[in-house]
Formats: structure tokens, C-alpha cells, sequence
């Protein structure tokens, strides 16, 4: 079998790519090592940056999102109970967009079956070969088989578990990391959720997030221990220690009800430089990971393969190299803007064990100044309805915005 | 002795005072355990915010300031010895004034001769007494022998390593500390700056400040061990390593010449809390300590002394003791805030002996979004110029300037 692009990982990255090299007319085939059921049912992300959306409305893949989303022009941060709300809308002409990973994930494979893009689920044993010559190739195992697929390039998609990073030579390869010594407890409940808009909570005990996926399930999530095991957390336990950190004023609107899905994620910042090789390029969690506060991890996973797609349009419409051969330092200057704002707001939300009380008054007096300051607001808001693809050095960001 | 308000310390904080409550017609002394010329003589911080200037010239006290001092309307960057400008003018309707504390000290200390304010010098053995009650004192010697001075209320302006703070009960005091494990190396030079404007400057050998403190003075330092010795830097060594990490192209503006003062010192974020008890109230390094990365130290010495002398006069003219009571509480919002700003500045420019490559590209990717964020640019360009005196939460900074 051959193909122009080979898309190892069917995630948001690899189908978002996909559906854009379709739209360009640009051949791809999708190769997968899980089920359609398996990737679909995974709770991840679920805000949307402004650029996020539009990218899926120029691929008429909004349908559903214009009518379920929930768009949020403001954002609510807490500290020790006390609240106040940036406006995004009047700070920086923007918005997000509350939708699931699960939903937007329904909607790219329902379209790719719509269109018959050829995507291989339960693919197993995927290996990349010769992605440093003129032509790699992909080999994989089906229940037919052993399978074999050249192309002309390969899109690692595959996440942060994935193979594709690791055909990088580690001489090439430089990874940069940051563990956070502590994880979220996350619940979905069938239950309104306590407020409209987020809400980003500090308090003396760890983080707190009250979020939603709509206006009937509500998405919370408190900072636990990464030793905590999700036994130790019954309802009755998260649902308490949740009201006191977000504060009385907001648990006033917090409905309880069982649990459908808790889990505890560990929080990682991660890149992998640089995002290429050859004829490989990286896209998404493969290339690098953000902690999920601010929810910038889908979103970038788009905005890599946004500048991917428009790279590959002009190799092959123009033959134009530049654009896959600066492709790696173009993603990456967003990559890590978005890094430096999870890294960011991560350390001013959540409780270090490590943490002195000068530290805790450094949390507290960034809230304070946050409060009161529309220039450290604006900057909030700008990085949270996300960046500009590129920002050039010669304009200010905010001078672009209408 | 009697007086009606006992300053302890004359450097800013202590004449400032004196000075603006002589201005209200309030009765004071002030003791000095050292020398003019020892006080005067202490190279210390050299840039004042604009609140800073404007209550010097509504003492009448900014005759040479403004002949003789540098105004300021931007101050540049350098990361890895690329630089951008910020526009404080532009950005925040501001500037800052380049003037060193030695000169604002002769200042003070001349008006202060001039209107035959009692000030005495050499005060050995300095105790508070009776602080907690209403008939407070200071006992002293000198060389005539011991003195007592009875007053209504003690303002301790005695520095870092002062006696007044030791006066709060331990069971009331809490301190917040931040030490950090480097100190600055400076040096004044008897050159032309590099330079109209200061250049901060962060590489991965460490921190480098090039300033100034007339346009024939300049003042430069660079990040150092807090184990090394002066005798380790002869001047050629400092000027190598400060061209370096300045970067080529500011480093073919610095003009080198002999050293006339060098010298290492130590960095420390410091807060006491409260910065009153009874009848003292602590105002400047007595309370607080920044390290000197955006030049606060002298600038909250100062918006300390404009809130303890409103205080002050509310009280002895209106009998009105609210102002008194609540010093400490809104003097410390101001305070925490800047010590954020210096405690932020300072991450973002200097090397820090446990840093990870991670941690080295959050600066960098902090330094490229400033760059290019024209709200993150206002929000630092607001803190260096000052922060008002209060920031009602009710109203965002910004919203507030012209």
C-alpha cells in the first residue's frame, strides 16, 4: 500500500491532520493501535481555544459544536474562597469553547467515515523505517497480517506513550521535563454544574477545578497526592474536599451526585526537541506534554498540525520545502509559550509539598495583583482563548487583536 | 526628650518621614546610630518610580533630582544577548528616574539642616520601651551619655538588620524569607554607560545589569557565588564576563575603566508580618526586604513612610486612629506585591544552581512572550514605574492611567 502521508495515532492531532491534508487534496492513511471505541471513549480535554474552532469550522466539522458548545467569554479564579472573573471577551476579543475531547473525537471519525478516509484501527507492532531517506515506510500487523505502507512522509500523532518520537536518534533528541510531584482526581457527575464558567480554585490545600462538559454533567477535579489511590476518594470524601476548596460562596451551587467516572492523572511538562527528522515530523502529545491546568493540550495538538498541514500543502501543491523544513522551530515557539502558561499557572494554583510560607504569599500576592491589574489580566485572557499561530517579534500581540 | 513621633534610622525611610511629618506640622526626632557621612556614604539602589519623585517634589526636596537626574522612559531586555525595549511611557503612561541614593540621602539630609530638624547621630545601645502601652520611649547613649526620649508613637526605620522589629512579641511576628543562593557583584566606574537606558540581562552564565548613575558613572553588576570573594574579580575578569553575558551588541557600547567601588551582595526576599504592634510601626528595610532585581527596595521604603505619615496625620489633627490601626494591613498589600514583582524578576533573569534545561526554557520562553505580548509588557512596565499606592479591586490598574 502507498500513501502520500502515513498519520501514525487516530487522536486529535492525527485526525484534525487528516482532515486537513483531505481538504488540500493530499492523500493520507491513519494507522491506529487502538479501537475507534477505545480512542472515542478517552475523558480528556474538553475547552477549545478560539483558533481550535475555527480550525474546525473551515473543515465544516462544527456542526455539532456550534449547538452543544458552551462558549465562555470569561473565566473565574478563586483564592481561598475569594473569587473574582476575567473577561475575556472585553480583554482580549475572545472566548473558549467548552466540548469534549470525546464529542470532537465523535465528530472527526463520524466525518472520515462520511468521506471514506482510510484509517487503520488495531494496528499492532508498528515500526517506521528509513524516515531519514527519500522513501520511508511504515510496517505494521493486522489480523490479516503483516502490512506494509510507503509514503512520503510520516506524522507521529501517537501521544505521549508512542513510538514515533523514539525513531529520533537520541543524538539528535533533547527532552525537557518537569514532573509535578502531586496529580488531579478528576469526576464526572450527571449533575448541573455549580456555576456557568470555570472556575480555578487555590487553596491552602491544593488545587480545586470546577468545570463542566454541560449544562447537565459537571467535570471537577481536585490536586491528590500521586501516591493517592482512587479507593482512598469515595463520593462523599471528593465531594466535601471539593466544596472546601472551592470556597462556600461557589459550593452554595455545587449539586452532588455518584460519581460515573473518577480517575487520578499524574501532571507532566514535556518537549521533545526537535519535533522533526527526516521525513518524520511530530505532532501533538508525541512531541510534548503540558499539565492539563488551562487546558492547553488538545489545543496545541491543532495548532501543530495546522502548521504541519499548511507545510505539506506547499511541498506538494508548490514544491516548496521551507515550510516542512522550518516546521519544528515554527511549532515549537508556540509549544512552549503554551508550556510557560501551564507551568505558570500550575505554580500559582496548586500546593507543593516542598512549599514555604514565603512561597504560599508569592501564590497569594499573584492573585492579588491578577485582581486588580487589567495588563496582567489581558495577559491571562490572551493566553487562555490561546496565542496567536505565530507572533511575530515586530508587532505586540494585543495591538493585532480588533 | 519628648517629642511626638520617635523615628529610629535615618536613611529613607526615617528622613522621608521625618520630612513629610514636619510638613503637617507633627513634631519628631530622629536617632541615628552612625554618621551622616556613613549613611550618605552607602552605595545602595539608584532608580525611583515616579510616586517616589512626585513626594520628593511635594517636599520641595527634587532641586538637584531634577536637574541632575536621568528620566527613564523605557528599559531593555537581553536574553541571551538579544534584546527588546520596553516602553514605559508608551505601555503605562510612565517613567522612572535614575538618581542614587547617596544623592537623594544629601538631599534629605541638607533640607533637613536647613530647617533645623533634630536628628541625632552616634546614638549608642538603642531600646524601645513601653511600646504596648501609651507612653512609649527610646533610651540611648551617646556621648554626653544616656538619653530618654518619651513620644507618642515610634516609627522604626532601622534597616534589615535593625533592633525596632525585635520589639514585636515573637508570639505576634511572622517572617517570610527567601534566600537566594547567589549574590550580585557591582561595581562603579568612573566611564560612560554602555547605554542611555538600563539593559537587564539574563545568560546562561547568569545575570548582568548594565545602569548607570550619571551619564559619566556607570553602575554594573553581575550575578555571582555567594561564596566568592571581590579578590576573585579583578576588574579584567568582571569586564569579560560582563560583556558576555551583556551580549556583543551591547557590549561594544561599555567603556571600561577602573573600578572605584566593588562589592558583593547577598539576595533576600524578607517580610515581617505585621509591620505594627502597639505604638511602633516598621516602615522599609525594618519590615521588608526585595532583592534589588527592578530597584524597589528604596521606592517601598518610601510608599511605606506616605502611608505611616497620612496615618499619622489623621490622628494628631482629626484624632482619627483608623489610619494608624490599619497601617500595616495596607501597607503590606503594596509591599507583597512589589515583593512579587522582584521575586518574579529575579526568577526570570538569573541562574539558579538547581535549574534544569526545563527550567532554562520556561525563561526563555518567558523573555519571548514578553517580547512579543504587548499585555505582558504593560504589566511588567506598571510594576517597574510603581504601583499605586492602593489598588481597589473594584477598578483594573490600567483603567486608571492616562
Amino acid at each position: 500500500m502507498r500513501t502520500q502521508v502515513a498519520i501514525v495515532g487516530a487522536g486529535p492531532a492525527g485526525l484534525v491532520l487528516a482532515h486537513l491534508l483531505r481538504a488540500a487534496g493530499i492523500a493520507s492513511v491513519v494507522i491506529e493501535r487502538r479501537t475507534r471505541d477505545y480512542v472515542e471513549g478517552r475523558v480528556r480535554a474538553g475547552v477549545l481555544e478560539q483558533g481550535t474552532v475555527a480550525a474546525l469550522a473551515r473543515l465544516g466539522l462544527d456542526r455539532r459544536l456550534r449547538t452543544e458548545g458552551l462558549v465562555h467569554t470569561g473565566t473565574t479564579l478563586a483564592m481561598d474562597g475569594e473569587t473574582f472573573r476575567i473577561d475575556m471577551a472585553d480583554l482580549a476579543g475572545g472566548a473558549v469553547t467548552i466540548y469534549g475531547q470525546q464529542e470532537v473525537m465523535r465528530d472527526l471519525f463520524d466525518a472520515a467515515e462520511t468521506h471514506g478516509m482510510p484509517i487503520v484501527f488495531e494496528a499492532a507492532d508498528v515500526q517506521l523505517h528509513d524516515i531519514d531517506g527519500a522513501s520511508p515506510s511504515i510496517s505494521y500487523r493486522t489480523a490479516a497480517g503483516p502490512q506494509h505502507l510507503a509514503c512520503d512522509v510520516v506524522a507521529g500523532c501517537d501521544g505521549s506513550h508512542g513510538i514515533c518520537r523514539q525513531f529520533i536518534p537520541e543524538a539528535v533528541r533533547k527532552t525537557f521535563e518537569r514532573v509535578y510531584p502531586f496529580g488531579w482526581l478528576g469526576i464526572l457527575a450527571e449533575v448541573p454544574p455549580a456555576a456557568h464558567e470555570l472556575i480555578y480554585a487555590s487553596h491552602a490545600n491544593g488545587f480545586a477545578l470546577s468545570s463542566m462538559r454541560s449544562p447537565t454533567r459537571s467535570r471537577y477535579y481536585i490536586q491528590c497526592g500521586i501516591e493517592e489511590r482512587i479507593e482512598d476518594w469515595p463520593d462523599a470524601r471528593f465531594w466535601d474536599e471539593l466544596c472546601l476548596r472551592l470556597g462556600s460562596e461557589t459550593a452554595a451551587g455545587v449539586v452532588r451526585g455518584p460519581a460515573f467516572e473518577k480517575s487520578i492523572a499524574p501532571l507532566r511538562s514535556f518537549v521533545g526537541e526537535p519535533m522533526q527528522y527526516g521525513r518524520l515530523f511530530l505532532a501533538g502529545d508525541a512531541a510534548h506534554s503540558v499539565p492539563p491546568t488551562g487546558a492547553k493540550g488538545m489545543n496545541l495538538a491543532v495548532s501543530d498540525v495546522l502548521m504541519l498541514a499548511e507545510a505539506l500543502e506547499d511541498f506538494y501543491a508548490r514544491n516548496e520545502r521551507s515550510g516542512l523544513d522550518g516546521y519544528s522551530a515554527r511549532a515549537l515557539a508556540r509549544v512552549w509559550k503554551a508550556e510557560r502558561f501551564s507551568w505558570w499557572f500550575t505554580g500559582l494554583t496548586h500546593r507543593f509539598p516542598e512549599a514555604t510560607g514565603f512561597d504560599r504569599r508569592m501564590q497569594v500576592a499573584e492573585f492579588a495583583y491578577l485582581r486588580t491589574s487589567r495588563a496582567a489580566q489581558t495577559a491571562f485572557a490572551e493566553n487562555y482563548i490561546g496565542l496567536p499561530l505565530d507572533q511575530s517579534t515586530g508587532r505586540l500581540s494585543t495591538e493585532a487583536r480588533p
